[in-house]
């Protein structure tokens, strides 16, 4: 019955995103992505649990991703400095030649509020995950969990000029420097 | 048909929060909620839509607060110091006396991720309208959403920290005790 389709989550996630913008997300069926994937809607439910984790699937290796970095960054560095350093690693590895499917997905995103939410959510977790591994670092708190809160609002405004930029300038350097500006907004400068 | 009932919204927000702290959220129905009150359906509605807008009627108000004492701040304040002297000035109208009720709302919405979900969009609202009217005072993009951004964290941090305890250390204290642990990681030291 079920045989292997060559990059079915990969398709349908394009497919997905391809029939959100043209027809809105609350318009669009899985049915009507599987058909444009060339794939059946079987299928679908293989790897997606309904046609908003479509949207969302790459959430969870982001933080994996960024948690596994920030585990790494050398002890010596300032917390703020780890969790900034394991956000442009991340930002690099997972969005690099994204910036065309990264834009198409923020304007489906923001069009619906229900969508929204769901990104609140994710960038919540987000936080949450890097002020456990900061704990796991041995920073107190509130020191760690303002570094991630901190940490994913330079993410949340580098990531939003990112998308809203048309001559790309990479997501990395976009990073470094809301960090930078974070730093002299806080110190009051 | 309908009588005037003497602070019939606080008596119907007091009674849901006790229903909810006992039965949980999902389990407390509306007629619960205006039975234990001594009101009506009717008078609930009259107040709110739901019974989950019960929870948050009060984010509107503090919003309110938080912009207009905002734009108060003195032009030559830096702007996470505008965002933060807004956040102490409204949580001390906000919440003076009022830590045994924030206490048992945190326990609530903790408890419920709908109710989660709820927070999270309130304060990026929060955000948004604090960004909104740093613009409106001269403060640039993004050095305007990072400030709010930062704002947010601290306010978010110290709230977290206030209904934790039980000694009761005033929220705005705790406030500005947050964001100066915020200048100290942003600064790296």
């Amino acid at each position: 019955m079920s045989r292997w389709e060559p990059n079915a989550r990969g398709r349908l996630e394009q497919a997905a995103l391809e029939l959100y913008s043209e027809r809105g997300y609350e318009q669009t069926t899985v049915a009507e992505i599987a058909k444009r994937a060339g794939l059946t809607e079987r299928t679908f439910f293989r790897h997606f649990a309904d046609k908003r984790e479509v949207l969302f699937a790459g959430a969870g290796s982001l933080e994996e991703l960024l948690v596994a970095t920030a585990a790494e960054v050398p002890d010596a560095a300032a917390p703020i400095d780890a969790v900034a350093a394991a956000l442009e690693a991340a930002a690099a590895a997972a969005f690099r030649e994204r910036h065309a499917h990264a834009r198409k997905r923020q304007a489906v995103i923001v069009a619906n509020a229900e969508l929204r939410e769901r990104e609140l959510i994710k960038l919540a977790s987000l936080s949450a995950a890097l002020a456990d591994t900061l704990r796991g670092r041995g920073v107190g708190e509130p020191a760690a969990s303002l570094a991630a809160e901190a940490g994913v609002a330079v993410f949340k405004v580098a990531f939003g000029r990112w998308v809203e930029e048309t001559n790309q300038r990479d997501l990395p350097h976009l990073i470094r420097e809301s960090l930078a500006e974070l730093k002299a907004v806080t110190a009051g400068t």
